[in-house]
């Protein structure tokens, strides 16, 4: 088991209410049952297709022979599954081959597939996200072009941003573009760390690149976006190389199973990239897939703990090792450690990360899906409140994903550490979420120096109102009234240490401001996934007082979320102390800290 | 650049005042003199010998081929280097070989070594560790036949503690041994993770082996130690099989340069084992070695620590990216990232980590000079801290090793996940440290359930004196005042904590007392390691207030020392705030969440 069914299906219909959203004409289509189907199909797929060959992905990264890029057969397979089953059109509109599903509702599959296997699951979010960027910024050509063979399957799409210079700094990229009179751009550079961006699993790949075209502005405002296939179509429809080259490919610590590529663009001179857009825009439109990716990272982050979760939980229930501490009979039978009180926090702190993420991505989705189908002050609103949580939804579960695998594998003891068991590959797996798709630090910069503040300080003031809605809610639960009190007063000293830090901005600018910006979002993050737990205790709630003859799985269930939530507020919401001590202490000290004390 | 040797002359000398113990006898052949040639020389060692092979002997890992354990070559020059260096025998007496040298003096080649390629320091200190046992407890003619070889580096030492059975509950140990008319007891059983017990970088190994004699009691009480070589001497001096096979060799996360085994013993009923002391007290002679390894196991996780910080600051000065905050011109060439606070602030967590591990090490091992030298009260009293302290420099360092080396490799953004950097193998590397030589849990169990109410409470009112002592003095020092104080509070609300729970071990019972245990450890731990980042800060100012005409490089060094200290005080103290918070509020919550919960 990687993923719970159970847990989906609660979060879906009792926290997120899915089906609310069949009342808008664009989703119309849809009812339960097809929602239902999905996560059972992508639930049969996850276990028969993508789960059995998680190790030997791994054990067999791709190769580069001869300039190409040799991955594993199954990922032919695997992409021919994708496209054939719709999972990559799934969110597209139906007039350009899509489902029209909810983003909510296709977080289902997308979870299912990356715990069952992380690396085969990214074929699909990249070419999935890549088509999207064309089918909102493209011209109608390059849709009918790229946007069929991508959602077949046959087309892998990527994002190409990143070059030898510019990894955070993407102002300074420098791949150049220069337009010919044939309707394309010569493009000439390098791309490194491009996930995807040549393999044999699929018969071409569609990069969504970033370039500079000549004489453009320098920074970002001279950045635009371009559709650089590996093969282009020649005039006779048939592919043609287009001059790009793989220079490299990585060697990984995990997410092995996937390449990551160098590639030299043009270096014959007879590398076609097409505009996508208005010239200088790029940046602007790469955002969609960036945000888009961003949620994708937490939740492919949210997988690999949650199939973690349930790895560490098998062996906790069946590994027999020591007694009870009031056990006095040194001949009695060893128990399963799942009985240690140390070890139940230690699955309890695995859960609480792994539904608490699951829960904020599932909110943010939903948000997305309200953006699509509301209009005015109403789709406003929505969009704020994605823009404003898309580096949480990103960076908590990246960060604690790693520290909830890790104590998976600590539950094995040295099995964790083996290869017997799947901890290992998994630990090594998560650790590439906190980099990817923007750094931490990158996000902290974001919330704190932008997010915050950005309309008038309209998103964070809106953010506030959601979760007081959820307090208020909660208080008349006497059983969840403790829990509201305390996501209230750490509310409370998010403000403080906000209106604190946004004060320093104006007495000693701006770098004294974003110092501690990491430990902001870490802050910021622990309040967001106590308000997911919070919804969650309220949906329980109303669970528990609607419904008669709950089964026993069901009462172990929902008994098992109650005391999760608690463990939550009881565990990790204390931690914002010690945060919000240090943030209330601006010394300055890593400003001043000086490169040549190191 | 692996570890500093500025840091460790600072350590030995202005902190730990190495030279003090030359006043004693035992210890009055040294010198400042021979003290400073043995850094030295382990600095080539590490330099020349062990780090050049750090990547290969991860990259080529061992080979169990026909029951023989196959290593790379270079381990058997590394063992003559341990044994004709007198790297082994170096805090053995005279009389055995040894050269009497302080443990305090000994953590510097350990650590150097450790710390330039970890697989490789294991065989050192795992041989030196079990002749020690020997040389403490066995007869003469064990002195005579296994400690010769083992101080040369001919033959292997190891600890065979765990059983499948028998992990964090050794009490379950059922390897046999049955008592023989030759003097020898015949052993039968299987031992698992057994590190080194198996290679051809040696002629020999040397297993010491928890076993239990037919008929003994059940549990902890019936347990014996045995000296099992893999190979004994035959009464002609030869060398035969002794029966213990190899059924196979673990594929590990990290930590590849050193096999761990699993061992069968006594297949063919010809496996001989030979008594150390009494029967049935071997639990309590293996702590000896126990204790040692787990100062080791602090040390080398804190080693590894060491690398990985040195290695991401390596690349933090020389890695341009993006412009200072306060740069309006993006023409500007790109500043190194070692600039950005962001980026000095995960530098100063790793110093942080690394340095006040490695203190606190320092620590135990000169309390353990101590207890050599001196007698009576005072032998006990750091007898008693030692003891106190063993499980917080065990597990601190494993800890929060973990966390360093992943803010190092993330400091190298993509290049942290990529093997062309050696971080993705210190992850990994790293990763052992919190299950081997008991798990995190275990120490929890020790300090709150064991350590801290010994002797009554003795062990606890002497550390609290030991803090006081230098709160006392740092009070004197305007500067260090403010630390002081923030040290003195703390150590406050450790004992509010610990009188709480201690009250509700009587209350409650003894699941309830110990379900936090993991966290007590985490909070004493905090604050242990802000008392030695206090101990270093009152030695750089008596320094800096005698010392004339510093070089630019060691004021650099100093003011390095400062910052690290108030990064301790600003960022990692204020934890426990929210430990405190969760450890005050002792609701049961995991002792009552049931297993059919998850």
């Amino acid at each position: 088991m990687f993923a719970s069914k159970e847990n989906l299906d609660f979060m879906l219909y009792d926290v997120f209410d899915a089906e609310s959203l069949l009342k808008y004409p664009y989703y119309a289509e849809h009812s339960r049952e097809t929602f239902d189907m999905i996560s059972e199909t992508a639930m049969k797929i996850g276990t028969n297709l993508l789960r059995p060959v998680l190790t030997e992905m791994d054990k067999k990264p791709p190769e580069l022979n001869g300039g190409k890029v040799k991955v594993l057969p199954i990922v032919k397979d695997i992409m021919k599954e994708y496209g054939e089953g719709g999972w990559i059109s799934a969110i597209a509109p139906m007039e350009t081959g899509g489902q029209q599903l909810p983003y909510l509702v296709n977080v289902v599959p997308n979870f299912i597939f990356a715990a069952a296997n992380y690396s085969a699951s990214v074929y699909l979010i990249l070419t999935a996200e890549a088509a999207h960027l064309i089918e909102s910024f493209g011209t109608a050509e390059m849709k009918e072009t790229y946007i069929p063979n991508m959602f077949a399957g046959k087309w892998q799409g990527t994002m190409a941003l990143t070059e030898p210079q510019a990894g955070t700094s993407l102002a300074d990229i420098a791949t150049s573009a220069e337009p010919t009179s044939g309707g394309y751009y010569k493009i000439k550079g390098q791309k490194i760390f491009i996930s995807a961006s040549e393999h044999d699993g699929v018969e071409n790949v569609v990069n969504l690149l970033l370039a500079r075209i000549k004489g453009a502005p320098a920074g970002v405002k001279g950045i635009s976006l371009f559709v650089v296939p590996n093969k282009r179509v020649s005039a006779d429809g048939t592919l043609i190389p287009n001059d790009v080259n793989i220079a490299g490919t990585y060697h990984k610590l995990g997410y092995k199973g996937c390449p990551i590529n160098q590639l030299s663009l043009g270096e014959e001179e007879n590398c076609r990239g097409y505009l996508v857009g208005e010239p200088n825009k790029g940046l602007a439109y790469m955002f969609q897939m960036m945000n888009a990716a961003r949620l994708s990272v937490g939740l492919g982050a949210t997988a690999i703990a949650s199939a973690a979760y349930y790895a560490s939980l098998e062996y906790a229930k069946e590994r027999p090792q020591g007694r009870s501490m009031g056990e006095k009979d040194i001949n009695a039978p060893q128990i399963p450690i799942v009985e240690h009180a140390d070890v139940k926090r230690m699955l309890l702190f695995q859960r609480a990360v792994v539904e608490g993420s699951l829960s904020l991505l599932f909110q943010c989705n939903k948000y997305n899906d309200l953006t699509k189908v509301l209009t005015g002050e109403e789709r406003e609103k929505y969009a704020l409140l994605l823009d404003l949580l898309t580096p949480v939804a990103k960076s908590y579960p990246s960060e604690m994903g790693i520290l909830a695998v890790s104590q998976g594998l600590q539950i094995l003891g040295g099995y964790g550490y083996c290869d017997e068991f799947p901890l290992e590959q998994f630990y090594r797996d998560v650790r590439i979420h906190p980099i990817h798709e923007g750094t931490t630090g990158i996000h902290g910069i974001t919330i704190l120096g932008r997010n915050i503040t950005m309309n008038d300080g309209r998103a964070f003031k809106i953010y506030l109102e959601e979760l007081q809605s959820v307090i208020k809610e909660a208080k008349k639960l006497p059983v969840l009234e403790p829990y509201a009190l305390e996501l209230a007063a750490a509310l409370q000293k998010l403000q403080e240490v906000s209106a604190h830090l946004l004060k320093l901005s104006k007495e000693k600018g701006r770098e004294f401001f974003l110092a501690d910006a990491t430990l902001y979002l870490e802050l910021f993050g622990i309040i967001a996934i106590a308000w997911q737990w919070l919804l969650q205790a309220v949906a329980v709630q109303k669970i528990l007082k609607t419904k008669d003859n709950l089964s026993a799985a069901d009462t172990n269930f929902y008994s098992g979320k109650m005391y999760t939530c608690r463990y939550f507020f009881g565990y990790e919401l204390p931690k914002i102390d010690g945060l919000c001590r240090r943030l209330l202490n601006t010394d300055g000290l890593t400003v001043e800290a000086k490169a040549d004390f190191f």
